[in-house]
């Protein structure tokens, strides 16, 4: 039986795996401008609201009953909780956690939620080492990195294929930065790099439920895992990501090498991450943000709402069309009911899509009114958002780039308010806010 | 951007994740015949010593050294040492050391080592929980099962892929067997496979490093954490193997569900089950048998070598086609090698892939005239090997199944010797003789 195997083969990667690793190794602290540096901070801040916000979820609270089951010694913090447990499993926690409520950052190029796997093995390992922020900071940007340039090796066709690229880039990230803080040698980050390969975490099947936010902190427990074991002297192949049975060549067709190999050091994907504004999927973003506008700038009260007239890129209806969501969950799939907080409340966060919101009646009564239609020139990044009120008047608001974007970031003072409004609601206004300022004054 | 997304998705795949649940939740304890318990038995006493005998490698003083710095609670044995840890890490480490050697058993099928991955979870949990010997041999049963049977399912292609099918199944087959072991509901076993689905733990890239035996460790771990964490109410997808963008269709193109569905719970993949005879890979088991044969049988003597000429199936070559091994971990990995020893000491044990034997002068004597060529219509289970001696002569046998092939079994006396061999050497003649006395009782 002769089988042909891995026919597509490229027998001629570049060295992937020693690359990535002098890079992580040898770069500079702070090798890189203030915007990129401004930019970490902003990205481990998101990532520590969103994680703070979510630690008391039944997701969190599920997986921490599992992980106390191995009675773990209390090496690191559980962020939003009073528990503390050994780094590998903070790691896992931190992880889920801060993908729980899908509100973290986004690397639009790839879909990559960078933080989770990187940020979470960061935050614990350092910890115990008593990393200085500035080094956390250092080994984060240096893991998310590695793991957006993987992410745009492979992507869309990994992505298309059923993988959660998030989870399956996102441990080489956290064994990068996990490497980095533990101060190995080029040959010990490789191989960190190299166990790290075999452990990919995460299918697109998995979406919508535990597993989803699962898939971050898995990542960033076998990276950080993958890194105290190059540190002991574990060995993996050196070419664990190039070869042709390698890591990226076994899960994606596409393996543009350049993506990592081109200005490695030079341009800097952590400076293009996003946040998102809205607890929901990006998709309605734009049609949020024009309701919000109409609100705030236009001065549109609900109470006078006649009927409010959407017209979106098909993708809005196909993915959140849902007319009559019941529950907290489903809400985020409705653009009608996303409008109608945006109306209310002039925003969307995790608090807007709890099942009390969406089954209120003052919610159904201004989501009854809107009306969404297809328009089949409409960018996918933007929404035309028309209101007429019940006096006849028209209000109109055409969004190119919904605030979130790359376009149109948001600011630090619109960060730190969904902070407070995540980490707030968990911890208090007054921890929440110091924990604000050290995130963002971390390692400066 | 339109694309075109996974279009080989199979929409209609059978509830494979229930499907497996419920035969591992509901299955009688023993629901099988005295041959396959009789099996069952031979694979959990082969994987004990296996474990026994690697356990004071430096791959595992490397791991375990790694895994203290979590400073994990004395839960389970480290087999072979009187370091406890947490049962996930004892998992992780026992799985790791079954599998050091090369030594274990093996599924012909589809060359998935079957025990490492879930006997390493089962022993692991079974001591917590305090369960018995027949609880934790009816677990490790159903548990081979699941991974055996995902393996057929996807078999070769997914192996072809660059997957280590051992440990992109054996989280499966952990998970099974652990959900068993802690009596979860079928729901609750659904959820954890689904759990255990995202983990897959595995390339081929890594063989020839320690990275390849951490993969059916990695994979026991992963699958007894989705276990516990899925008892505590952690959900995942319900179609996680066989939906679309699940684990079966996104790591294989070949997806028979016939191989999972068909006689499950009739037929028992456990009882194919076979055991190294030798220390490296099984494709090259015949070579090394036929050259055993022609010492043994055709009084073929070393020094008497001209050439040996081996007609193979084109496997051997790819998989075990290092020439010039120069340590003793590659020398698994050289059919050459491993020829010249079955002809110099007429066995291929642990001892004859040492640095020291790779490196003797008379090894490389006799490697030097081994030649192999790929015969497209050799077996995979089959050997031609030739010799021509100095005199002019020419031996030839032809291996049609090697020694311990399905239809060339191991007896329970050749195996016993093959474990007091490993396990006698680490933890003294007395001791492993009880424990195999014990490993072969467990349950009766």
């Amino acid at each position: 039986m002769a089988r042909n195997t891995n026919v597509k083969a490229d027998h001629n990667a570049p060295a992937i795996t020693q690359i990535l690793a002098q890079f992580v190794v040898n770069h500079p602290s702070k090798g890189w401008s203030d915007a990129v540096d401004e930019q970490a901070h902003r990205t481990f801040a998101n990532w520590m609201g969103c994680a703070i916000g979510a630690s008391r979820h039944e997701t969190i609270e599920s997986a921490l009953r599992a992980v106390m089951v191995l009675k773990p010694a209390p090496q690191a913090t559980v962020l939003g909780r009073s528990e503390k447990v050994d780094i590998a499993n903070a790691a896992l926690l931190n992880g889920i956690s801060s993908h729980t409520f899908d509100f973290d950052d986004t690397h639009l190029k790839t879909i990559i939620h960078p933080a989770g796997p990187v940020a979470s093995a960061v935050y614990a390992l350092g910890e115990l080492l008593g990393s200085t922020g500035r080094e956390m900071i250092d080994a984060m940007v240096l893991g998310i990195e590695v793991s957006c340039r993987v992410g745009n090796c492979m992507y869309p066709d990994h992505y298309d294929r059923g993988w959660h690229i998030t989870g399956t880039t996102g441990m080489l990230g956290s064994a990068a930065a996990c490497s980095r803080l533990l101060k190995l040698s080029v040959e010990q980050t490789q191989m960190a790099l190299g166990i790290a390969a075999s452990q990919p975490v995460g299918l697109r099947e998995q979406f919508g439920t535990m597993t989803k936010p699962f898939h971050p902190g898995g990542a960033a427990k076998a990276g950080l895992m993958s890194a105290l074991m190059a540190k002991e002297g574990f060995t993996a192949s050196k070419r664990a990501l190039e070869a042709p049975r390698g890591l990226i060549q076994v899960i994606s067709d596409k393996c543009d090498w350049s993506e990592i190999t081109e200005g490695l050091g030079e341009r800097w994907e952590a400076a293009l991450n996003t946040y998102k504004p809205f607890a929901c999927g990006i998709v309605i973003h734009p049609s949020i943000d024009g309701c919000v506008q109409l609100r705030d700038q236009h001065g549109v009260k609900p109470e006078q709402i006649e009927k409010v007239l959407l017209k979106v890129h098909p993708l809005v209806i196909e993915l959140t069309g849902k007319k009559t969501p019941q529950k907290g969950l489903e809400g985020k799939f409705s653009v009608y009911h996303s409008c109608a907080v945006g109306f209310l409340f002039g925003k969307a966060g995790e608090h807007e899509y709890s099942d009390e919101v969406v089954q209120s009646a003052e919610v159904i009564a201004i989501r009854d009114r809107v009306e969404a239609v297809i328009d089949e020139n409409m960018d996918e990044a933007a929404a035309d958002v028309t209101v007429i009120t019940k006096d006849g008047k028209t209000h109109h608001v055409l969004v190119e780039h919904s605030i979130g974007s790359l376009e149109r970031p948001m600011t630090n003072d619109q960060l730190k308010a969904k902070f407070m409004d995540q980490a707030g609601a968990v911890i208090g206004q007054a921890a929440a806010e110091e924990a604000w300022t050290k995130a963002m004054q971390f390692g400066r």
